[in-house]
C-alpha cells in the first residue's frame, strides 16, 4: 500500500549505536574533577562513548536519521547519572561556575529537540541523567496526591500507586519510556486527557532545584496567593532548572474500562458530534476521532481491521456514502458512571449518523496503543520518512487549521499521506495530531523534513493555532512560539525569570525561547 | 443574640462621604497636564474630595472602619477615568515616566487592601478607573467564548450572554460590584467553582497592559508552548500592568437550577461525605457545609429559619444527636443531568447520615448569597467587628488548619463567634471561610483586627495553608505570603517578571510581594 501511495522507495539500514562516531569529550580537569565530586563519585559521571552516543538526542525524525547513519556528532561531552536532588542542586552549581549546559534526561523521548546537546558558548555540554531518581517519596491517601521523583517512568508510577488502589491516569503513547519530570517541563497531555486532563491539571505541587537555589512550591487544593509559579515550572523544558519532586493528584482505580469504536458519516459531522459532548457533555475519558485517511490506514493495519472492515462495508451499504470517520471512545470510571455516559453518548452521536462499531476496535485501538513509536523504526526500514506534528485551535479555528496544516505538507512534500486525528477536547477546542509519511530523500532526510515542518509551522500560525499542542517547543518550534507567549514582551519576561534561576545561562540552552 | 454572645456592643455611627477629610492633591503642573492628554482630555482626571474619597480604599474591616470616620486620608491624588485599552496604556506610559503610582481600579471590592494608595516613592498615587471599558468586544458561540473589557460587571456579563444563551456562571458574593478584571488579578473563585471551576480555569486570553508594552496572550484550546504566561496575569493584582481584555470559557444556559438543604450530624461526618463527593464524583455544582457556630447563626438569622429549625430539630429528636450542620447543594444543568447527580449524591449524603431539609433551605440560601456585605455595615452600626477571612489545604491538613485558625482568633479577640463554611471543593482539598464577629474596640478597631488577623495567619502558615483561597494577597497577606509562592527565590522570580513589564516600580506598590 505505501509503495503505491508514496512512490519508489529506498531501503535504509540503522548503525549500530556501537558504530556511532562520538567526538572526543570537551571536558576534562578542573571542570571534570569537580563534577566527579558534586554527582557522587566516578562512576556517577560517564564518558565512555556508548552512553554519549545514547544520550545524542531524542526521538524526532531527524534523531532517528542521525542515529541510524552512526552520526553521534552531537554527543554531549559527559552524561552525569545523579543519586539524589542533593546531588542534582550540587551539580547544578558547579556547570553554572564552570560554565557546562546542562541539559535534564528524563526518559529520552523528546521528539522536538528538547534533548538536543547544544552548547551555546558553553564549555562543554553535561546530560543531566534522571533515571536513578525513581522512587516514590509519599502517598497521601485521604488527599489522593502522591509524590514522586523526576525520573520513574510512568509503568512503575502505575504500579506503586496500584498498591494503594490508585491511578495517575496519564497515558501518553512514550506512557513505557517517558518519566514524570519530563511530563511536568512538557506540559504533556495523555490519551485519557479528555477525561483526567492535561498534565497542567495534574500537577499540585513541584520542587525545583536551579542554579540559583530551590523553589519549593508545595502541592495546594487551590490558592489565590499571587501568580502561580507552578506554570511557570510547568513547560520550562529544563530552560529554568531541574524538577527534583512533583506531587501528582491521583484518583481511585476505576471500576470498569471501557473501548469501543464507532464509524462517523464524514470529519465534519465527527467534529461537530466531538464539540457536542466536549461542551454539553457527557464527555467520554478517551475521544478519538481520525479523519478519512487516517481511518482508511488505521482499518489496513489493524489487528481487528477484517472485523472493522466488515462493520464499515455494512455501514456504507445502509448510507450509501463513500467514505468514513472512525471515532474511538473510552470511559474509565465506576460502572454505573460508565453506563450513565455510555448511554447518553451513544444517543448524541447516534443523532450524528453514526454507526457503532463494536468493543473489537476498541480493543484494536487498545493493543496499539503505545505501537506508532516502535511502528516508525520499521517505516524507516523500508524509506520511508515517518513524523507527526500535533498543534490546537478554538473550535471555530479548527477546520481552516486542518485544510492550512494539510495543505502545507503536501505541498512541501509531494506525493505523502497525511492523517490526522483529534484526540483532545475542551470546551473551547481541540487538538489536532498529524501523521505524516513520504519517501524518504536518501541523504537529504533532515532537510526534507526540516522544510515540510517549518512550512506547517507556518500554517499553523496562520490559522491561529498554538505552535504546539503536547510535545513542546524544543529547537523544533522556538522560531514560532514567540505568537505563543504574547509577543516579544512574553519573551523578554521569560528571559527575565531565567536569568534569576539561572544566571550563567546553563540550563538547557537553545531550547524554548527564541533567539 | 450577639449581645448574649459578645457582651456589651457600642453603637457607632458612620460619617458621609461629603464629610471626608480629604488632604491636598499632590498631583499638579506637568505631570498632571500630560496625565490629562493621555486619559483624553479634561473630564477623564478627576481631582475633586468625592471622588478622590471614593477610591481611597476597598471592603476591608480596616477600609469601613476608616470610612465611618470620615478618614480618607489616603485617598489617590486623582482618579484617571479611561475611555479605551489606549487610554490605559498612554496613562501607563505617562505614569511610568513621571514616577506615579497607578492603583487599577475595578468594582471596588478587595477585602484585602489591594486598593490602597500606596506612593512607596512616587510623586502621588492615581487610582485608574476602569469602570468605563465595559462592552462585550467578542462572542464566539461555536467555541463558547466571550471576550470582554475588563471594566464590565458581573451582571452586565451575564445580561450580554443571556441574549446569546449562553452564561459565565461566576458568581462570587462580590458579584453585584466586582469586575471581570478584577477577577482575573485577584484569581477570584465564585460561589459555584465546584462546578464550573476556578476563574483561573474560566480564562481562555488576556491582553495586559504594562509600561514596557502589551502582552497579548490570545485564547487556546490548549497549549504545551513553554509556561503558560495568563498564569502570571493571573493573581498579578495590577502590580504588573493593567488587563485591558479577557476572554473567557462560557457555557450554554443551564435547563434547571436546583438548591436544597441537608443537615449532616457533625462537621467531620460532613467534610468526609464532601470529601467522597469531590473524589469519586458526582460533584454538585455548588457545595456549601456550615460548622455548628455557623449553622447556628444561619438558622437563626434565616428567613427560612423557623421551617429549617422545625426540620432539624425533628432531625435531633429522630438521631438524638446535640448539633448539627447545615449543607446546601446546588445543581445547574440538563433535567436529565441534574436529575442524575441528584440522585447519587442523595444516597452518599444518607450514608453519611444527612437529612434532607428540602428546597426552603435552598431558596433561603439562594435569596440571601449576596447579602453578608450589607449586613456588614448594620453589624458595624451597632458596634460589631465583622470580618471574613479565608484559605484552603489538602483534605489530610483541613482539621488541623480548622482548629488552628478558630484557636488563634479566639485567642486574640476574646469574647466572639468565629463560624466556618467549607464551600470550595477539589479533589486534593477544600477551602475554609471564616466569619468572624467581636465587640468592636471603639476608637482601636484597626489594632484589634490587624492583631486578631496576623494570628490568624501564622495559624494557616503553621498547618500548611495557603494564605489566601480567592482574596488574593493585597496588603493582609504579604508578609505571610512567602511560602505560597516557592520561596525568596519565588519572589525574586516575581520581581524580575515586574522589573521587566514595569522598569520603574508604578504599578500598584504595596501589594502582593513581601518587603
Amino acid at each position: 500500500m505505501l509503495a503505491d501511495r508514496l512512490g519508489p522507495l529506498t531501503p535504509s539500514k540503522a548503525a549500530a549505536l556501537t558504530d556511532a562516531a562520538v567526538p572526543p569529550s570537551r571536558l576534562s580537569g578542573p571542570p571534570l574533577t569537580r563534577l566527579v565530586a558534586a554527582a557522587g563519585g566516578e562512576g556517577a559521571v560517564l564518558v565512555d562513548d556508548a552512553s554519549r552516543a545514547r544520550h545524542a538526542g531524542g526521538q524526532a525524525y531527524a534523531d532517528l536519521v542521525r542515529r541510524r547513519r552512526g552520526d553521534a556528532s552531537a554527543a554531549p561531552d559527559a552524561v552525569v547519572v545523579v543519586p539524589d536532588a542533593a546531588a542534582v542542586q550540587r551539580v547544578l552549581a558547579v556547570c553554572s561556575e564552570e560554565r557546562l549546559a546542562v541539559v535534564p534526561w528524563g526518559g529520552g523521548t523528546s521528539v522536538v529537540g528538547g534533548l538536543d546537546p547544544v552548547a551555546d558558548g558553553c564549555q562543554a555540554v553535561v546530560a543531566l541523567d534522571l533515571s536513578r531518581l525513581d522512587a516514590m517519596v509519599d502517598v497521601d491517601e485521604t488527599s489522593l496526591l502522591a509524590t514522586f521523583q523526576p525520573g520513574i517512568r510512568t509503568p512503575a508510577v502505575e504500579a506503586a500507586l496500584e498498591r494503594h488502589g490508585l491511578t495517575l491516569g496519564h497515558v501518553p503513547q512514550s506512557f513505557e519510556r517517558a518519566s514524570l519530570g519530563g511530563y511536568v517541563v512538557t506540559r504533556s497531555a495523555g490519551q485519557a486527557s479528555t477525561g483526567v486532563g492535561r498534565f497542567d491539571d495534574l500537577v499540585a505541587g513541584v520542587r525545583l532545584a536551579a542554579p540559583a537555589g530551590e523553589l519549593v512550591l508545595a502541592a495546594q487544593a487551590g490558592s489565590a496567593a499571587g501568580p502561580d509559579l507552578r506554570r511557570l515550572v510547568l513547560g520550562s523544558e529544563g530552560t529554568l532548572g531541574v524538577v527534583t519532586e512533583v506531587t501528582v493528584r491521583v484518583h481511585r482505580r476505576p471500576q470498569r474500562r471501557h473501548y469501543e469504536g464507532w464509524m462517523l458519516p464524514d470529519w465534519e459531522s465527527g467534529q461537530e458530534a466531538l464539540r457536542r459532548l466536549a461542551q454539553d457533555g457527557p464527555r467520554p475519558d478517551i475521544a478519538r476521532l481520525s479523519d478519512p485517511t487516517e481511518t482508511e490506514v488505521s482499518l489496513s493495519m489493524s489487528r481487528a481491521g477484517r472485523l472493522t472492515r466488515a462493520a464499515m462495508a455494512r455501514y456504507l451499504q445502509l448510507r450509501n456514502v463513500s467514505t468514513g470517520c472512525l471515532l474511538i471512545t473510552g470511559y474509565e470510571s465506576s460502572d454505573d458512571d460508565v453506563r450513565h455516559r455510555r448511554r447518553r453518548v451513544r444517543g448524541i452521536l447516534r443523532k450524528a449518523g453514526a454507526v457503532r462499531l463494536g468493543t473489537a476496535a476498541g480493543r484494536s485501538w487498545e493493543h496499539s496503543r503505545f505501537a506508532a513509536p516502535a511502528l516508525r523504526d520499521t517505516l524507516l526500514d523500508v524509506g520511508a520518512l515517518a513524523e507527526t506534528l500535533e498543534t490546537a485551535a478554538t473550535w471555530s479555528r479548527l477546520p481552516a487549521l486542518y485544510d492550512g496544516v494539510r495543505r502545507a505538507l503536501t505541498d512541501s512534500l509531494g506525493r505523502c499521506v497525511v492523517g490526522c486525528h483529534i484526540s483532545h477536547l475542551y470546551s473551547s477546542g481541540a487538538s489536532l495530531y498529524f501523521t505524516v509519511l513520504a519517501a524518504a530523500q536518501p541523504g537529504g532526510e533532515e532537510e526534507q523534513w526540516t522544510r515540510a515542518k517549518a512550512a506547517a509551522n507556518e500554517a499553523v500560525v496562520a490559522a491561529g493555532g498554538t505552535i504546539t499542542h503536547h510535545h513542546a517547543v524544543g529547537t523544533a518550534h522556538r522560531d514560532h512560539v514567540t505568537g505563543d507567549l504574547g509577543g516579544a514582551l512574553g519573551v523578554d519576561v521569560l528571559r527575565a525569570v531565567k536569568a534569576t534561576l539561572d544566571p550563567n545561562g546553563v540550563m538547557n540552552p537553545g531550547k524554548l525561547l527564541p533567539d
